[in-house]
């Protein structure tokens, strides 16, 4: 079975390097026209698929925003994810799971199974109760040729008390993450299948990405955001691994769908040359 | 509007102080003879209802285990709310759920907007991207008598490396969200609606709960774990505070309804015991 890593490599290489969200919040509805209900929903991100399916390679929805609407809501999102796959991107749900034991095991066959619903390429997880808590995740991801994102360093304020804080040998607890998830991607080609969520605007932190030999997931790229130099001051030698990933740049295209179509075009265009330095 | 604070003082005056969860994991499903699908799903929770809905103070589904069966799966944590409600069981929905900015929002609005098919007394909340990006989630909570806890020390031994690491003042990372949910809950009577999660056998750990004046969920007491001398250690003089969390030893005793309500007394009765130290 293809690994997620392999997949991730081989679309990006298609499809160019770029992660759009569907973040269909109250407000980006109203301005879409439509309401804020199932309906509203669905056809939200029907058009989301329609304009990016074919060409984005990864489409990341926000599991909150269909919670949202209870088990209505989380059957759009069953159909939307089928619709991604099979126009040919890659989803990944952005969950942010993370617990213990059967649970951790339970989110995993939710969301990793191929037989669940839900079952997606690959899934965002949060590491408060320790990276070795999720290794059912892993087990699962690894098993099953799908993907799972860390996160680690987040680029919102109130993040770095907790990712910042010195674990007991000095490591940063974010640089604790960074490295349990090296050893797991240790060795894979040509990319290992544990990704994590980097901020690409958090600056000159310190942290030492260069074995993750994984995806990174870098929100904060875009007109008031990171540029080509500010990535480089984040990412350094592992500025190849970087996916950036967009929501309000390209969804306030919409509805249209060939204007949301141009302006994934264009985020594109600028990751392309933030991402080579061009 | 009562205050969640207030209205779990009041339950748990009622009932005692016991809180049981709903955790269907594929094992437990097959003892009690259930197929692992969802109308085993369905039957499962509709058994713990039946048991304990008039009788426990608060019970805590965990999320994973409904989302696992997908819309199906969310539209039976959807029934099995309402019953549980309407049996005058608080509903502490475990979801262990954590972002930012206008994905918290929803979150918030999914699980305590009282206009939501998922809404319930409370949520349990994960603080990885920091305490303060959970604020649109406590505002809510505020406005519509919610509650909400916030993971703290957990039990799990992965879980100490990042809780107990230390921020830029010395502080743990625990104790940090320990210190900011009490301002949340400084000057609350009887008791606050922020409430916080910590493992009962945790044993000395040095952090300082005495002002936290908000419930403190306790996952961890039971046959194997905790007694009444080592929650002193833990709880100290905020052991009023303490609300136990027990599943398997009481879905154990399933699916015969009157062993799982013999279960839940002897359970609370241990609590009593282990809550008031004789």
């Amino acid at each position: 079975m293809e690994s997620f890593g392999a997949r991730l490599h081989r679309v990006v290489g298609e499809r160019g390097p770029l992660c759009v969200g569907i973040d269909p919040h109250p407000g980006l509805l109203e301005r879409w026209g439509l309401d804020d209900d199932v309906r509203g929903l669905e056809r939200f991100a029907g058009t989301v698929v329609e304009a990016l399916g074919d060409r984005v390679a990864v489409v990341k929805p926000q599991s909150a925003f269909f919670e949202r609407f209870g088990s209505r809501g989380v059957a759009v999102l069953e159909s939307t994810i089928r619709q991604l796959r099979t126009a040919g991107s890659l989803v990944l749900l952005d969950v942010k799971r993370g617990d213990i034991g059967s649970t951790v095991a339970a989110y995993a066959s939710a969301y990793l199974d191929p037989s669940s619903p839900l079952h997606v390429d690959a899934v965002t997880v949060s590491p408060y109760l320790g990276v070795g808590a999720l290794a059912p995740m892993f087990e699962l991801a690894a098993a099953q040729g799908g993907g799972v994102f860390v996160l680690a360093l987040t680029s919102n304020p109130e993040g770095a008390a907790v990712q910042r804080a010195r674990t007991a040998d000095g490591r940063t607890v974010a640089q604790l993450v960074i490295d349990e998830i090296s050893q797991l991607n240790a060795g894979a080609r040509p990319l290992g299948s544990v990704g994590l969520v980097v901020g690409a605007t958090i600056g000159q932190t310190g942290h030492e990405l260069a074995a993750v030999n994984g995806p990174l997931l870098a929100p904060g790229l875009g007109a008031q955001g990171a540029s080509a130099a500010d990535l480089r001051v984040v990412f350094g030698s592992s500025l190849p691994a970087v996916l950036p990933t967009y929501s309000r740049e390209v969804l306030a295209a919409g509805p249209d769908v060939v204007a949301l179509r141009g302006a994934a075009d264009r985020v594109l265009a600028d990751c392309r040359a933030a991402l080579t330095g061009s």
